[in-house]
């Protein structure tokens, strides 16, 4: 394996195991740090995951999303950027085993994050895809605007009525903006597009297990947030489970009630599992996980077993900051503002200790939590205030904006959301992937299929 | 097969296969004729070919360059768009076969174009890919920066200078232009991100049999184009024959010379193969086809057995025109203007017909040729007048910027163009696609793969 010539005097190494929101914001803080500091991702690209519902709603491509890694960093010449995978880690010699190669680090911080889940049901994943990449979210795009295309050709009113019934699964965030842009695609983007089908007769289900959307907020915004999604035009489904995805429908179960509702695209948004990289620290480190396979970690993000190694991000559980509003111990919720806050931390964190000075534990500062339900429409809980509709629209775009500028000056995204704010277009609706015409019938029921 | 309600009372349905500019100037022209028309496209939107190239090298997103076919069409409620492949003709029964049922037709316009043809050597494509369609410009744009990834992560000296070799086939526009933004990248856009290469030590070879690139220009502008791709940092090989693309190599023979090219990254830009539909029309419809397969249609357009069978576009090869320049009677080039008047002269033609009257023969009205080479340099042939240079490129900037605002509005990617100008950056170059790692193995020649 190479290394960076341009720190070959600097001694210390610290390997930073992926470029999310935590490990990018390591690299860069870092980047001002007298040491030598190698980050892997096996993307070329940080993804800003949040806004990522608009690639799978066709609003934005994911290039608008997404900021090269080594653009990113090009200005941190003791930061080296490689392509490659994290395989197995041996906390005693200290190395990262890689696809492609091995690594000795002197400090390590993995943050490679989480991934959906299908508790236990992953056989659901091929009809109910969840939407964590940039793969994910033009599969989803690509499975909405096919179902209006097919419902365009579909004579038969129930196979067609099934076309226009979207499920998505999971009312936290990705749930709501995933409904909430859908029933915008429905009721106002397509509107004028179609021929035989009216669209705005689509139906959206939004089905969650707890008794409301959007179970971390305080429960007068979860209200105001179905209320804004009912107007938008979406069902939602609380105190309900999904019990089965199949071919051509889903089974939900509401206290003793089962019901089928027939749709041909569902979505799942409910469920987090944690990168394999958790159980690897288990196995070689001894580290602790908790249920959802996190590891918990240290008052200074560090394991304790191995204090040269640091998790950081969605991967991590951080027990020992109480949420004073909630007046609980629940770990830090998993979200970018908590991972960028721990990426700097560990900027402050390593080249104290290197200096043999000492450094307080992390303190996660918050800023509060926004979710947005729709073009003017959005809650934003800061504490002690909260609001909801168009002011708290207002501040999730200009937060998204800030850190998007941050990275990248993506004025470019600025300028394509002030332009789809006014045109109410959906220019990036492109239907992509080799073959499309299979998939129509991939997604309708078996029955149907083999009648064709 | 579903009927379009709003058009019901239009009696004379007209068939339009092909969304591309051929099928797509039709379409939006007979919006606004007595008849009832049906567009069919395999894709839902329409692709800005003459921009692809921008979507191989990073510069833009596929969104950015395509419009949805009913986003565009959508004022004109007596055309009715239809996500479908033709499979076969009928011209007796006046049917066209679908994947997914038949269509009655009165009047049938084929326009399904072109893709590329490796002269006999299709085992080559998964060695070179050709630019067609949005996953061929993604595939291609994941070579080309995988490559400099893997380069720098290359120890070996010889097998980094083979990471960055690039080859591409081909010195008509798209291979120039290929040529020309891989050499920016190269040069610049990547300049500073790498810590252990040098991107400028990139080679970029241009491979063209014939004695000059751009073929079809004025010998001066031949000229002009070598010499402005040279600067950029193109090495342009004419008078060369590619003999074989293997795993690794490429090779050459020039007149009696033979080479070996070590390279990862073979490009493809020679050579054009008419689409399916073109051998359908001769079996069924006894039309004549020339040496690539186009269809060779009378001076309206139309079969000469079937007068209500219509060629446009790529597809049709009109040699009722020469060139009074070339003193020949080539047929009209492969170019989207050609395309977009025929279209245009369905539309004149079918409702005349309707009425009882006569049309003359299609013209084409020649506006001149554009190519575009790099940042600031391009070539324009006006016949009378000749261009290159910075005035040539802002002609090519506003001509493609007027095309593509005609359709959709894309202000976007105005802005994106102005901001990369000034920036010079390649924002759009994520590497997508599931697995990203195995794919420099398979790049990779054979020994490697094996060692590894």
């Amino acid at each position: 394996m190479i290394t960076n010539p341009h720190a070959a005097d600097l001694a210390h190494h610290v390997v930073i195991v992926g470029g999310g929101f935590g490990g990018l914001y390591a690299a860069k803080a870092l980047g001002k740090s007298p040491v030598r500091v190698t980050l892997i991702d096996k993307r070329n690209f940080h993804l800003f995951q949040p806004l990522l519902y608009q690639v799978a709603t066709g609003t934005v491509s994911p290039a608008d999303i997404s900021s090269p890694l080594r653009l990113v960093l090009k200005k941190q010449k003791n930061v080296q950027v490689i392509l490659d995978e994290v395989t197995d880690i041996n906390p005693d010699a200290k190395t990262v085993h890689l696809k492609d190669g091995d690594l000795q680090y002197d400090s390590l911080i993995v943050a490679t994050g989480v991934s959906h889940h299908y508790f236990g049901n992953d056989q659901w994943e091929s009809q109910a895809p969840g939407l964590k990449t940039v793969e994910d979210a033009l599969e989803i795009r690509r499975r909405i605007f096919l179902a209006f295309e097919a419902a365009e050709k579909e004579s038969d009113p129930v196979k067609r009525r099934a076309w226009l019934t979207f499920a998505i699964v999971g009312g936290g965030p990705t749930g709501v903006e995933l409904a909430g842009a859908i029933a915008e695609i429905a009721h106002s983007a397509l509107k004028q597009d179609f021929r035989t089908i009216d669209t705005t007769q689509t139906q959206i289900l939004l089905i969650e297990g707890l008794d409301r959307i959007l179970p971390p907020y305080p429960p007068e915004l979860s209200a105001k947030a179905q209320k804004s999604l009912e107007k938008l035009g979406v069902t939602v489904q609380t105190q309900s489970m999904v019990t089965a995805v199949e071919p051509g429908c889903v089974q939900i179960r509401q206290g003793e009630t089962a019901l089928t509702l027939e749709t041909r695209t569902v979505l799942w948004a409910a469920g987090v599992k944690a990168s394999h990289l958790g159980a690897v620290l288990r196995d070689r480190a001894g580290a602790e996980l908790d249920r959802a396979g996190r590891v918990i970690v240290e008052p200074d993000l560090s394991l304790a077993q191995y204090p040269d190694i640091f998790v950081i991000g969605d991967l991590a559980h951080y027990g020992h900051q109480g949420d004073p509003r909630e007046r609980t111990h629940r770990p830090l919720p998993g979200i970018a503002p908590v991972a960028m806050q721990q990426g700097q931390y560990m900027a402050k964190l390593i080249p104290a200790r290197l200096a043999g000075k000492t450094t307080g534990n992390f303190h996660y500062l918050d800023l509060g939590k926004l979710a947005v339900i729709g073009q003017n429409a959005a809650v934003v809980d800061l504490g002690i205030i909260q609001f909801s509709g168009f002011i708290a629209w207002l501040i999730w775009v200009f937060a998204h904006i800030y850190y998007l500028i941050e990275f990248d000056n993506k004025f470019v995204v600025m300028f394509q959301w002030g332009w789809n704010y006014f045109t109410r277009g959906r220019g990036a609706r492109l239907i992509t992937g080799e073959s499309v015409l299979p998939l129509i019938r991939e997604l309708e029921p078996p029955e149907r299929a083999r009648v064709s």
